[in-house]
């Protein structure tokens, strides 16, 4: 291992994300992300597997918070319920990091392979929350419909948390884009 | 064009499907397909580009299909009312091809770069409905969630269809479904 540099990962994470709004995704190089950083390409490849890991390297801790949560939820909570307790995990985890989000999203939305990675990725964490509910005793579907529509919650609450820069907390955008759902599916409109 | 072969496109998928069952996907050729279907090469090739296409052919077909019945639905109907129209629609096409359709998804689910593509094809889909219930004046985010909603109800109901081998119709199966999904996220449970 090289010298120790104070937050690489980060300075990493924050030289790559504006290259990527700056050039492009396709158009950076990891030797560009580097010399951003004031860093060297091995040190990069020591925190990242290649450009593309810059961008979803924190999936899979999401994934294990959302779902520990969602395990934890109070024996008490709904199907439902328990889904919103895993997403305000998600919530927390993003409150810190909204820049960072915004301009990941934002990378992602101009790039169709980036696109396909991130669907594969919340599938995934719904596939995970699913899991999450059956071992709570919920059953197979209404797990999977439960999950599903709390992801759909998740990324239209997360959009406008970016959209709006920040200017409300994501919960009560999770809990107001859960109760829009429940109405535009009710039976009685 | 070579001479013409009767329902040549549809016995090579016949053929191509029992072949990815066989054998797997991968490890089927477009000479494998053409043989098992008395063709040739050159006639798979006139009607599918590759041996991936035999599975996602339809894909564009069907949109279209649904957004022209959402788009058509009465315009007295609901978000979610016009959503389960362009279902309908969907369940209408595949009620002939059952069994081409179960095949199809059994080699899907076996095959991860498969499941990619679906998930591909069906945010596709989900964003072509949301875009049709905008043009019929619901606002950009009810549109959002009611697509999603209907696309996670829409294969659940599909799953369950292909499982009891067609006992019931498609139809009730994505209405009973629908009502799943209203009591799972239902705030009173």
């Amino acid at each position: 291992m090289g010298r120790w540099e104070p937050d690489a990962r980060g300075r990493l994470e924050r030289a790559a994300l504006a290259l990527y709004a700056e050039r492009g995704f396709d158009q950076t190089t990891v030797e560009d992300i580097a010399v951003r950083a004031g860093l060297t390409k091995r040190t990069f490849f020591r925190h990242y597997a290649d450009k593309r890991d810059v961008l979803f390297a924190g999936a899979s801790v999401l994934q294990e918070l959302v779902v520990r949560a969602v395990d934890s939820a109070p024996p008490t909570s709904s199907a439902i319920g328990a889904v919103i307790v895993g997403l305000e995990a998600a919530a927390d985890l993003l409150r810190e990091r909204r820049e960072e989000a915004g301009a990941r999203q934002a990378v992602i939305d101009a790039n169709p392979e980036l696109q396909e990675r991130e669907l594969v990725k919340l599938s995934t964490l719904a596939q995970g929350i699913a899991e999450a509910l059956q071992g709570r005793g919920i059953a197979a579907r209404t797990a999977t419909l439960t999950s599903e529509a709390g992801i759909a919650v998740f990324r239209v609450a997360f959009n406008r948390w970016i959209a709006e820069a920040g200017r409300r907390d994501l919960v009560p955008l999770i809990n107001e884009t859960l109760d829009e759902l429940r109405a535009a599916i009710s039976d009685d409109l």
